[in-house]
Order: structure tokens, then C-alpha cells, then sequence
């Protein structure tokens, strides 16, 4: 056996100095080395269990009665708040239920009505160019649906853009691809300066580093919860509404679950005050169950702590990757100021898709996006310094 | 022991006699009589042990990968083709995923676009005033982001109210509160014979009865999972797309899961050919893979011995209400003729509320409907003509 190498050994010591290192015991992890956690995060413990008790006796003994007495009819809100304090919003603004791109339509198509109670003259989406496709595609809708323009533009130059036509902006925290952090105060106050509404995506940032939506004055965000919440395959996504604007959020989806009073089965709508507001039709029980047990793991963590670990844990990487990969084999898209980073590091690489089979056949698993990205995301409560080592060093192997 | 009734006896042949009796060993059933199986199903014996699969083996294991070997990506496409023979259509037809409301607001938006592509002038939704809330209130905002007028009338009345300005009409195949079943294949030709698109809503018909989509030329259709199809608290809904309209269907979530490419990543949107044009955001994999294992109930059933078994009950339930509840107490809301009764009987009772209590506390689970309406559903999978016997008994004793 060979000696370990000096960036093994101090692998072994940043792990055991790691806060968040007990934490890796409430997931069920095996020997792979799992940097997809920003695609689909890892199974916590305490999901299995869960599931079988809301299958078998809330659903299979109690039925119908377990929408009062299970929780099941209040879950949007209750898993709502769960969520909130993971991304700076004080309880009662955030709902979860259908997917993110339901929920995109949902608040662009409410943030366009907002921005028009004051200027109904205003006919232009922006949305960030290099936006996760679906963001994009539902913004259209949106903008097709209110009579609207859909203006994309890189996030570095919606400053520029922005404009007394601007009645709504779709931006997305952290690049699905690159990893590269956008300036959420900065450009929330741009657009807040000429009178949009701000709609913020948060897929790849909310459980990986600190969002401050109600500090930085965000007006509607969205989110998954099967990334770094770790919530399971397609988890129902959430909605935020800023309080001061819920009763100004006129949804394009006012589903029975919305209404004031949904169990008067009236014909005529009444929106329901507070986040509530957001929700559409009977919500999807087994998955956000499931997504409440898996949010027990966040039971006193400190998103500050993740964030700092995230960033040691990437800063590493990319010190394992220089140490380790031949020079000019990769190139890192992801920006090397902490300032700018996400939770992932996007390496560029000839032949990426293959390279990325050999490396999940070798026991490192991140995924590829075309046409050259190899991406990995490093979740903080699960993923350690040695995890990071090896990865970096079968990367070194297989493009050798 | 009091000599059991005639109506006892008959039930216990009717029982012996049932081709479908066998198939309530493959429910969790408990000595509860159930009769609201058209709210909430009641939970099938597949499916404890295939979420256990899912979560441990296909989340927690294979992880990301599972979206292919696991075959999570073609869930919603292949379980609408599990759904397609239950409500009379051929493959290639139905999509699963996101909730009814959703769904119906797909359907509608889209079928105002169908109508318009040869008469831009269409301007009005129909919609079944008598119909559950949540499609009222999705057809009234799918008119306003259309430009449409939205006209409430009773499904009766719809063929006079039909114009060359109808675009869409909305109608419920079965009545969710009286369960009086509507003229499908009437209707239909009356919308189609206006020029306009016919949108139905099968909630509440569903495996129940035969729906026949494909013979009756519907376009459209919607549907919900966990009610007669057992898929559990808030499983996904349906969506039916008629295959000669796939090509014009129009959505108004485009989604990337509906895209042409989904993995390419591309920012500009092509809508896949066929029913997966339905699909929006990435699936509810936990609450759909439920569905699928609760549609194995399925194998073998001919949707006609169903609807034979469903008018039995219904009619002895009715005879067994005349025989025990005291005159003047109940009276039926739901037709009496088979060819407008769904699988349901609503009767209205004073204090139903109150009523239904005392019947769940007795063992006897229905609900309650405001104002005063007690509503019995009738799963002809699980419900026994000696259920139906002791449920009339229970009753009379508590209006006693």
C-alpha cells in the first residue's frame, strides 16, 4: 500500500475538524462518491420510516380522516415554514406544492398583474439567458399569456436593460451550469429601482448557502426540493411571496386549495389571505411528506456553517483537481471568487459525456451537461473532504 | 342473536355470487365500512412494500440513476397507458402528472387555442355550473388570460347556449355532489357540432364506469387518481389529448419535460410530438410510482362487470335506505334511472353534518357535502353488498 498522499492526509483532517461531519449518519449513503446531490440529494434516514407510517396508517387505516388528523391538509404551509428559516424568510410566506415550473408561471404571470396596478403600461419580461431551459420556456408562456415581451439577457446586463417597460424579472440565484452565484441584493434593488417586480429562481442555492429573500427585499421566489433539501425524485417545489405583497398576488392558477373558504365549495373565488394564496389543487401528500421528514436533518444546522463548508469543500476540489489532473485537460467554468460561487464546481472537458460514465463507473458520480460541462455539487451535510480527494483523483485517472 | 334480515341474506348471496369479491384481499381493508372511496381510495396491498422499493432501493441506491434504470423519466406516459383502457382510450393518449386544477387549465387554454386556429372570433368558455368549485375557478381565469367570457350553465342547458362563438365547454362526466351522471356522448356531439372543443372532467367516473374517450370522440379529458383508481392522498392527475389533436395542442405550461430534446438544454422551445406535449416540470416520482403499483388492482377487470357491480350496490343501497331509514327522513338526490347515476347516492338529510358524525363514529365513512347532503361512494373493487347492508342499518339507527 502506498503512502497517502499530503492532500489525502489533509482530507482526514478537515473531516475531522468538520461541524456538519455527524450529520452524514442521519443519510443512507455507500461507497460512491455522490457530487449529484444538486440533481437529486441523497435519502435521509428518517425518509423510510416516514413513508411507511403515512402509507400504511395514514393512508391505509385512517384514509380519509388523516387530512385532519395527519396534518395532511395544512402541509403546504407547515413544510412551507420548514423551509423558510433555509432561506431567510420569516414564517407564513412560503407554500409548497407543484413544480417549479408551475410555480415560475404562477409568479411571473402574478408579479406582470403587480407590476401593473401602478404602470399598466408595462410589456416586458426579463429573463436570465442562461437560464435552467424551463425557466425560460415558462416565461414565455407568461409573457404571451399578459401581452407581454420576453427580453433575455445575460444577468450581468439586466441593469441595463431594465426600464419603465420592465413589469417583471425571472433570474435564477445560483447558474444550473456553471455554478456561478448571482448578486441577489444588488440586482433586486436594480429592478426594484425602476419599479419591476423581482422573481428569483432558487433551485441551486436554497440548502447550500445563505438567500436572505426577506432581508434583500425579494419579491416572489421559487425553488425545488429534491437538490440540496434533499427532499426526493421531483419533491413538490415552493412558492415565497413577500407578505407585504400577498394580498396584491393574483395567481393564474386559483385552485380550490386557494380559496378563502375551500370546503364552502362556493362557485364564486375568494382568494385566501397569506402564502396560502399560492397553493392550487389538492396537494400531492406521499411526496411532501416524504420532503417533511427528509427537512428533520436541517434540525439545528446553520446555513452559515453549510455555506462555509461548501466553500471549503469546493475550494478543495479545485485544489485536489490542480494537484492531481494534468494541466489543460480541464478548465473550470465556475468562478474562482467565493463571491460568485454556488455549491458546484463545472469543469469543462473534451469528450465530458464519457468522461462522466467512466468516472460513475469507477464510483464517482456527478453528471454531465451538454456539450463538454462535467459537473459536480458538493452538499454539504453529506459530502466530506475525502469524498473530494478521491473524487479529484479517479477524475485524474480516468481522463488519463 | 336476532334472526338476520331478508336483506342481510340477500346481501350474503349477492356476495357469493360477486365475480369481483376476490379483489378485496388485494386492498388494506379493516372492519370500517367504507363507502368514500370517491374521495380518497382506499389504500391498495401493493403498495406499501413497492414504496419501500422505491425510496430505499430505486432513492436511496441507485440515486440518479434511477431516472433511467428505474424508468422515473417515462413514468407519467407509461402510467397514462395503465390509466387508457379504464376510460376507453388507446395508448399513447394520456400523461400523468400535476394536479387536477393544473390540468384542467392545460386543457382548457389549450382547447381556446384549437377552437380559434380556424374562427379567431370564439370568445366564450362553457362551463358546468353545478361542477366541483376548483374547475369553475380555473375556467374562469383560463378565460381571462384567453380573452374569453365565461358562461356558467347546467349541463343540461348546455346544447341551447351553444353558438359560433363557443370555443371551449368544460362539463363533469359524473356530478361530484349528487352523482347524477351526464350524456357524454351527447354532449360531446352538440360541442363538436357548435365547432367547439370538449373538454370533461372524469373524477368522478373513472373506475367507475365505462368513460369511452376514444369511441365518443372526446377531445380532451382530465381526471384525477385518487378517488375510484385508488392512488392515494393527492396522487397525480391525468391528462387525455386525443390523438388526432396532439399535433394543435398548444400549451400553456411549457415545461421542459414537454420539450422535443429535454436533455439538450436548448433555450428555444419545441413542443414534443404526442401526449408527453402534456408534461410540464420534472415528475412526482414518489406519489406517481404509488399510482402505478395501485393500478395493478386493475389486471383482469373488465371496466363492464365494474359498472355492473357499481348500479347493484347503488340500487341496494337504495332499497336497503327505503327498507330501514324511516320515511321522510333521507331522499335521494342522485337519479334514480342507471344511465344518469354515477357510483355514488348523495341523500339529503337534516343535520347531515352532524349526521355524518355519528356515522363515522358507528363505522360507516361517508362525508358530508354543505348544505345538507350525505354523500356514499360505492367502489365496486373493495365494497361488498354486505357493507351496503350494514351501512343502510347504521344509518336508520343513527337518524333514529
Amino acid at each position: 500500500m502506498s503512502e497517502p498522499s499530503e492532500l489525502a492526509v489533509r482530507a482526514e483532517k478537515l473531516d475531522a475538524a468538520d461541524e456538519l461531519a455527524a450529520k452524514r449518519s442521519e443519510f443512507i449513503l455507500n461507497d460512491v462518491v455522490y457530487l449529484d446531490g444538486n440533481s437529486l440529494g441523497a435519502l435521509p434516514a428518517a425518509v423510510p420510516g416516514r413513508m411507511e407510517d403515512v402509507v400504511r396508517r395514514q393512508w391505509g387505516s385512517l384514509r380519509i380522516r388523516s387530512w385532519d388528523e395527519s396534518g395532511w391538509w395544512t402541509a403546504p404551509e407547515r413544510i412551507g415554514d420548514r423551509i423558510a428559516p433555509l432561506v431567510g424568510a420569516a414564517p407564513g410566506q412560503i407554500v409548497v406544492g407543484d413544480s417549479t415550473s408551475v410555480d415560475v408561471f404562477k409568479a411571473l404571470v402574478a408579479a406582470v398583474r403587480m407590476a401593473r396596478e401602478t404602470d399598466a403600461g408595462r410589456d416586458e419580461i426579463v429573463v436570465d439567458a442562461t437560464t435552467f431551459p424551463t425557466d425560460g420556456y415558462i416565461a414565455g408562456s407568461a409573457a404571451r399569456m399578459t401581452g407581454c415581451t420576453l427580453r433575455p439577457v445575460a444577468p450581468a446586463e439586466v441593469p441595463g436593460v431594465l426600464s419603465g417597460r420592465t413589469a417583471a424579472v425571472l433570474l435564477n440565484h445560483v447558474d444550473y451550469r456553471t455554478g456561478r452565484l448571482h448578486d441577489l441584493p444588488a440586482l433586486t434593488a436594480a429592478v426594484h429601482a425602476a419599479g419591476a417586480v423581482a422573481v428569483w429562481d432558487l433551485c441551486h442555492s436554497a440548502g447550500a448557502l445563505p438567500v436572505g429573500l426577506d432581508e434583500h427585499g425579494v419579491d416572489l421566489a421559487v425553488g425545488c426540493t429534491y437538490k440540496y433539501l434533499n427532499g426526493g425524485p421531483g419533491s413538490p417545489a415552493y412558492l415565497y411571496v413577500r407578505r407585504e405583497l400577498q394580498d396584491r398576488f393574483d395567481s393564474p392558477l386559483p385552485g380550490w386549495n386557494s380559496h378563502a373558504e375551500p370546503f364552502g365549495m362556493r362557485s364564486d373565488y375568494e382568494a385566501a389571505p397569506g402564502a396560502v394564496r399560492g397553493r392550487v389543487g389538492t396537494p400531492d401528500i406521499l411526496s411532501m411528506l416524504a420532503l417533511e421528514a427528509a427537512l428533520e436533518v436541517w434540525d439545528g444546522v446553520s446555513i452559515d456553517a453549510v455555506r462555509a463548508k461548501s466553500l471549503a469543500l469546493t475550494d478543495f476540489f479545485l485544489e485536489c483537481v490542480r494537484a492531481y489532473v494534468p494541466p489543460g485537460t480541464v478548465d473550470s467554468l465556475t468562478p474562482a471568487a467565493h463571491g460568485e460561487r454556488g455549491s458546484q464546481i463545472a469543469l469543462r472537458c473534451a469528450d465530458a459525456g464519457d468522461v462522466m460514465k467512466r468516472l460513475i463507473a469507477a464510483g464517482v458520480v456527478g453528471d454531465f451537461r451538454p456539450p463538454d460541462v462535467l459537473r459536480f455539487g458538493f452538499t454539504p451535510l453529506y459530502v466530506g473532504f475525502g469524498d473530494v480527494e478521491r473524487a479529484a483523483r479517479v477524475l485524474a485517472e480516468v481522463v488519463a
